[in-house]
């Protein structure tokens, strides 16, 4: 990830971040009220989407800033982030502009109920 | 966390975990559909989860499991769980027997907003 971000410092310094430097991320669907995905962010994830209103994450698989859409269109047009109590979570509200998960679920959690 | 657990093959076998064996569990309001919290689970936190109806979870700060809501009465009575579609990331669904948040807030999200 990205060793120097724009991040407001003041937000940074309420953020408590895994051994990768990473937290979570938790979309929710601003109508429906879905939670939508998971994702993660680094702070310059967070500083992109608190900015530019696009969702965007960190993949830890390709090891990349990815913009939920960006190849889809898909997107997800941020509403609110908010911080969790203990600084290790967000909750991104959205407006998705279409199905969320890559496998054209509107959900990512739809597919597999366990109970 | 525990190395040994009963937690059904079949879903342990879908499962991917992060290099401490553990994965994100966000908890949905099934009435209000608020996002509650996110806490950490491995295999034994959610077969416990699965096969007691109470929400449990592990604790990264204390090392041990927790049920939410053994100390405050605040318990999660679990409605559904859905894993997502990487495996990455339980969505669990519950009726809350009172506020969420250690700090008597109705969501751990609830206090700052950053947008």
């Amino acid at each position: 990830m990205s060793t120097t971000t724009s991040l407001d410092p003041a937000i940074a310094a309420r953020l408590k971040r895994d051994d990768h430097g990473l937290f979570a991320a938790v979309v929710q669907d601003a109508g429906s009220r879905d939670v939508l995905m998971v994702g993660w962010m680094d702070d310059e994830a967070l500083h992109r989407t608190l900015t530019t209103g696009a969702a965007t994450f960190w993949s830890r698989s390709r090891s990349e800033y990815w913009v939920k859409g960006e190849t889809s269109g898909n997107t997800l047009a941020v509403r609110e982030v908010r911080l969790d109590c203990d600084g290790d979570t967000v909750l991104v509200v959205a407006d998705p502009a279409g199905p969320t998960c890559h496998t054209g679920a509107t959900t990512c959690f739809d597919a597999d109920r366990l109970v």
